[in-house]
């Protein structure tokens, strides 16, 4: 655990420079606006530890599929974020000598993220090796309002010094991903050109044998450099070399003078321009935000933050660590996905890092859906569905590949296209609750919002597919005379291959019970719009959605009549039952015991039973609750980031107020004090939304009922108050929950009602009331 | 399946050259001698398909483990077998061409394995692009007397030409194995020397990070060229280049003339030389070797072939192809091991291909040592058991790595030196009936040779160590208040992860009885050498075999008592039970199925409930056999090659004999016809024993009961006779089945007892009988 992160309410800030723990800093003060990003590197030349990331979303590398062993249906490629052209370098040179951190003395050093504006700044003052003093001030942002550039102002000061100062802003392509199965570059140069303070870069992904689409993204860069904010004259002599483009400008400054140069990005992908339109599309962006200029763009993007912040920004009170933490996670939550294009979605590392490759994984409808219904416009949450019913042919694919038939749809462990990307038989094939997570989602959706009709547009649609795959994917037992589900792994992947996962046969059933539900709704109130889905998904209304109940009624879900808990898996109570108290020496189990002890033991990654009470919790009464929590808690060694907020959401319910704190601990600063060591290679960012469920679905014990808005907040005895903002339908409420009570204002102009501590209560528009 | 091999009886010959099917001609022709051995490779350049493979037993390479998701415990390398330098390269060139039959039209041609004598020859007429006809004779083999040696006879005619021919006799260790993880090449070059007539080359395996010992191999080759078998004279060049050394002669040759070149090569490995005396030894080598000549060398080999057919010769009337198979089987065995050094073992594909490196498997120990006990000295299967003793350390430290403890030991999947290479989990951690096979085949071999002071002098230590491990590997589970041992992959690898396989807890059971029963005979007959191993192994005595006790009294076995059957493992009756005829057009399910709807399904990859009826058979009655055979049996598809010759031997056993014909001829032919389309890669070595044992278990009812040789043979209606050769003891008996009933002959000076059909009989030195 790193603690070397400044305290603050609204910043993260690193005091001094921290060269060894340099990368880590890159992935915490990362930028984004939902269509690019970066880490937090330097625009400087640095030779020391550094980790350069750019990212523009969507774009991506079919890279070969690399296994020890290869098992029938594994996939061909797994589809990489790619690292793309680095457009924020620019290298100075002092006389003879350039400028690198790593090189210099570090005299003075100052790196912060503002999250309240979305902007990185940086103040050094340096000693070069040929003793010359100079200050560095930088600041840069990933315009939230021109959402394909950024811009930075990078002003350097002589402090002891006249010289001649060599300025190259420039464009490279010569970027790898670190992450490159076969030590391969997967860009190939198209274009490129410069002019006098411009220089343009089209960069193309390789060809693959695999029919994956071939990616082009053209990065612009504009500069300008100023002596004292003045005009200056200079000139700029062109550079071209393989994947790099440059302008270098010689300029005389003397000391006490502050050279400032502007410098301005662009990164157009072929997913939104035509081929051919990229070059003068991005000559054209670049003259428009070049025109209205640093401080113009500046401002708007702030402007936007504010509005996001509006929605979504949560205060706690008397406890600065955890106002950050939280602060942290809704901001890049916020700069990661903002909902404008349903061909995006949420990837495990964001801008911060290439890592695990894909951008889609289950954590997309289990943890971020929940936490976008509350902060963000309703389209962004739709948008993420949609993202999924685009998806469903290739689902269709995909379970055709494991052998299934007839439309049912097996949705990816990872994906970028649709397509399944990961290698790994017991999650691959067989972490298949996945796609009840999916089904969820889409019930979670309209439960929030009250819009039925994303479920007759496409929603339905999805959930046939999945009840198919449900219904292949069991078995019919002789020996039990039940329904089973041989061979899966649950959200607790200190499992595999086990029979009867408790929570995976549960969420099937669900899916089939919900989906005839929806089928029986929808042909009663659009029979016509349901025809066409029958038609369309070629459905067997009468014998399909029979199947379905016979299963619904006769699946076998183990159980333990002693102890009365649902039992994990079939077979789970054979183990040695143990407590993570029992272990002490021996944590993270997952570093220090062989993977089939792990198996072997009942300890549990992350919430498996729970995640179904979690999501399931209105079949079950609180006493169910409890008797189940009390006997998995204590065996669970929350290994994965996504597990204890489930538990702390839980343990709020139940009355465990110093356990849901505890859970809550564990996931508020996860990446900001570098718990896992592994925050280096980015952020975890998907499950950043578990710490805002935390305390919006914990402390606040915030739900949808009956198309009512609960809330039966509590304060945590460690805090002095806090405050969240939610929005509901169309109102949206700023939650104050103090020692003396839960204020409820109103700040919309739309009245709301709510269940408050089980009281139902109208609140006009523009009012508060206080309880 | 292809069928372009010649049937033949003591041969394998390809008529007409097939140079499509030219790298599994090139596996099926291999020859070895137990040290050395290589793949049927022309001599001269060929630029078509082939896969250049020489060996040197017992050298290998440490390649960085490569798996897509890393597992804890997973080893850091997989050991592999090293292609070495290629000694028998001879490059022609007639004036200005090289001879190469990829550019030659091939007018007549035939390739020939000789497996009674051991030898290579092949026969071909081309005609060259410039028109040129020669004729090219060539004949090699691996000296079985001299076993680092090698030597060619290869001569060339002119048909239609007088010419200058250019001959290059060279060595060339600018090899690559095609398995390299990383596409690296693993030698180094040490040394190179060249004299008129000689070349050496010194290669040394690279360095490695894991402290494996660097190999070193010198290659020697002398030369001599004759014209009509006449001394002549020439000029040689010789050539030093990158791990190549050469010698080019030009000699003048009239059409008509015989163009003779005697190849000599030596490979001395550093396991059997001090690196300072490689050179000096490889040149005493072949300065011995080239004294006796070609024709001296071939005749002492084939005197040597001669001396092994005595002993293990199996013949089979009325059926060529069935002679031809069970002879192909038998001669491969024969040159892969010899027993003459154990530190030596069986690798998957012997000399034959580099394909799934290590050299050991547990097939050694249940397939193999059971024809090296009925068909070698007894000292060669007591060197495959000492093997396993060396490595009982390392046992000791994969468990470590595991996390057991107090001198458990778990024999790897996969070792060249005893540590594990293997890297899939559900495998590598998880099959560890391994370890029983091991336990399994001391006991085998103390019952075949009534040889008492293995057990005492190594065998009991190997025992404890195993016994250890199962003692924590088990799990009491308070829920049936009975052992279980969780998670483990049976010999069915179509099972992953499993509870309570029923083969796995039998031999883990039978292991425990079995050291304890020995601990006890020790202490009666050398209580002092007891005294010794309780000390080296620091074994409570009374505390441990009182825990085997316990367990194997409580030990939890899945059974049926509807159908009376013992159940593959826990839970196997959820399947939906089906049989191979149900899925007709689904096989080979592991080409045709996702690896998750194999693990589901009930089908059985090879024995496994039977693979335990066969090994413990006395435990069973005929009755329980029958009724398990015919359970598993429809379910099994037999795609390891391991498979049949199990099933084959039980189906004899109850009187099957349709089935056991069947099962027989699964193995019989499998790389000479190429089944599985794999025979380029290799020979499936170990799995030949299975063939034989068919034969010899299976047909002829071989056992040993009591320490009698026990004969219950039967004739297979497809053959008209069959007869086979077996030691037993001190005795060697040729048995003859033929429709007029069974000769047994005892062709060895000491007599002997066995019971044939049931009736004990005595057969007196040189003398038989018939029944």
């Amino acid at each position: 655990m790193k603690e070397y992160i400044t305290q603050n309410e609204w910043s993260i800030v690193e005091e001094g420079f921290h060269a060894a723990n340099n990368e880590i800093t890159e992935s915490l003060m990362s930028l984004g606006n939902g269509r690019m990003g970066q880490r937090g590197n330097f625009e400087e030349r640095y030779t020391g530890k550094t980790l350069l990331g750019n990212y523009v979303a969507g774009v991506y590398f079919p890279d070969k599929t690399r296994v020890g062993w290869w098992k029938n249906g594994y996939p061909n490629y797994f589809a990489k974020v790619l690292n793309a052209c680095n457009w924020i370098g620019i290298d100075l040179k002092i006389g003879n000598e350039v400028l690198d951190l790593n090189t210099c003395t570090v005299e003075e050093f100052r790196r912060e993220l503002n999250m309240q504006q979305g902007v990185l700044s940086r103040v050094a003052t340096v000693q070069m090796a040929n003793g010359k003093r100079l200050k560095i001030q930088s600041k840069r942002f990933c315009s939230m309002v021109d959402d394909e550039s950024g811009a930075i102002r990078y002003a350097v000061t002589p402090l002891n010094f006249d010289d001649s100062i060599t300025v190259t802003p420039y464009l490279d392509g010569n970027i790898r991903n670190r992450d490159s199965n076969y030590d391969e570059g997967f860009w190939d140069e198209i274009h490129k050109e410069t002019s006098f303070s411009q220089g343009y870069l089209v960069l193309e992904t390789k060809e693959n044998p695999y029919g994956v689409e071939q990616f082009r993204v053209a990065t612009g860069m504009a500069f300008d450099i100023r002596i004292n904010d003045l005009k200056t004259d200079y000139q700029s002599l062109p550079v071209r070399q393989e994947k790099f483009v440059a302008g270098v400008v010689h300029l005389d400054v003397k000391e006490g003078q502050e050279l400032v140069i502007y410098k301005y990005g662009v990164n157009l992908s072929s997913s939104n321009y035509a081929y051919e339109a990229l070059i003068p599309e991005a000559k054209q962006y670049i003259s428009r935000i070049v025109e209205k200029g640093f401080e113009q763009l500046y401002a708007e993007h702030v402007q936007a933050w504010a509005h996001k912040w509006e929605k979504n920004d949560i205060t706690i009170e008397g406890d600065i660590a955890a106002q950050q933490g939280i602060r942290f996670n809704i901001f890049h939550l916020g700069q990661t996905y903002t909902g404008e294009d349903e061909r995006l979605n949420i990837g495990p590392k964001g801008f911060t890092g290439e890592k695990y490759g894909g951008s889609t994984y289950w954590d997309t409808e289990a943890y971020c859906i929940p936490f976008y219904l509350s902060t963000a416009d309703e389209k962004v949450s739709r948008n993420l569905l949609v993202y999924r019913h685009k998806h469903l042919k290739k689902a269709i694919e995909n379970a055709e590949k494991l052998g299934f038939t007839d439309g049912a749809a097996l949705y990816p462990m990872v994906t970028m296209n649709g397509e399944e990307c990961h290698n790994e038989w017991e999650i691959t094939f067989e972490e298949i609750h996945r796609n009840g997570a999916i089904a969820f989602a889409i019930y979670d959706y309209t439960r929030y919002t009250g819009d039925e009709t994303y479920l007759s547009d496409f929603g339905l649609e999805v959930l046939i597919g999945i009840s198919r795959f449900w219904k292949q994917r069991i078995t019919w037992s002789a020996e039990k005379e039940q329904y089973v589900m041989l061979g899966v792994t649950g959200p607790n992947e200190y499992e595999n291959n086990v029979n009867n996962n408790w929570y995976t046969n549960y969420i099937a059933c669900w899916t089939l019970r919900y989906t005839s539900e929806i089928i029986g709704k929808l042909a009663e109130s659009n029979a016509s719009r349901l025809q066409e889905i029958v038609a369309l998904t070629h459905f067997d209304q009468q014998t399909e959605t029979d199947s379905w109940k016979h299963i619904v009624e006769n699946m076998y879900f183990p159980y333990d009549k002693k102890r009365e808990v649902y039992l994990q898996q079939q077979g789970f109570l054979d183990k040695e039952i143990l407590t993570v108290d029992d272990i002490k020496a021996h944590r993270p189990i997952n570093q220090k015991w062989s993977w089939d002890r792990i198996l072997r033991s009942c300890f549990i990654k992350q919430a498996d039973v729970l995640q179904g009470l979690y999501l399931f919790e209105d079949a079950f009464s609180a006493e169910e609750i409890r008797r189940n929590f009390e006997f998995y808690e204590p065996m669970t060694v929350h290994e994965s980031s996504l597990s204890p907020c489930v538990h702390a959401i839980l343990a709020a319910k139940i009355g465990m107020k110093e356990k849901a704190y505890e859970m809550y601990l564990r996931t508020a600063r996860l990446d900001l004090d570098d718990y896992n060591n592994d925050t280096e290679d980015g952020l975890h960012i998907t499950s950043m939304a578990g710490t805002w469920m935390s305390v919006v679905k914990g402390f606040a014990g915030q739900r949808v009922e009956n198309g009512l808005l609960v809330l039966n907040p509590y304060l945590p005895e460690q805090w002095k108050a806090y405050s969240f903002r939610i929005g509901f339908r169309k109102s949206l409420l700023l939650v104050k929950v103090t020692q003396g009570g839960v204020e409820v204002e109103n700040i919309s102009d739309h009245g709301v009602t709510l269940s408050l501590h089980g009281e139902e209560l109208f609140i006009e528009a523009k009012s508060s009331l206080v309880r």
